[in-house]
């Protein structure tokens, strides 16, 4: 994993905090994901330890999870 | 307010959390700030809004919290 990835659900905290995410790493030093759109990668983000959205999973794999918007398991509903 | 600042407290949810973003944003682009070490400062972090640590004020001025290390009522102490 070379990049960071963000993962989110289109939740205003979601949207707002990939906002700054972006205006402090830069658009293409992070990989954004929407788990409400790629409903494929929501496994990942749980095997990646992500508990809620907003998320960002550092390249070393620790997870940050940034403020609140939803616990993964209303993202999963 | 030009760079972010990153509000911690020295738990070891900071000190993981400090090594992730300094590894993203790079150590000159933000500063960090020990809240136990300097106390002045408690006031300011809490100006900002910040209501845990680690956290992170952008540029902007949104607050970022990550992850969860101590509520501000345990860094005032």
């Amino acid at each position: 994993m070379s990049k960071p990835i963000f993962y989110h659900a289109g939740c205003s905290v979601c949207v707002s905090a990939e906002h700054d995410i972006i205006n402090l790493i830069g658009k293409d030093n992070v990989e954004v994901v929407h788990l409400g759109e790629d409903r494929s990668r929501i496994m990942e983000a749980e095997q990646a330890g992500i508990q809620s959205v907003p998320a960002l999973v550092t390249p070393s794999g620790n997870v940050l999870h940034i403020n609140f918007g939803a616990a993964m398991a209303d993202v999963k509903g």
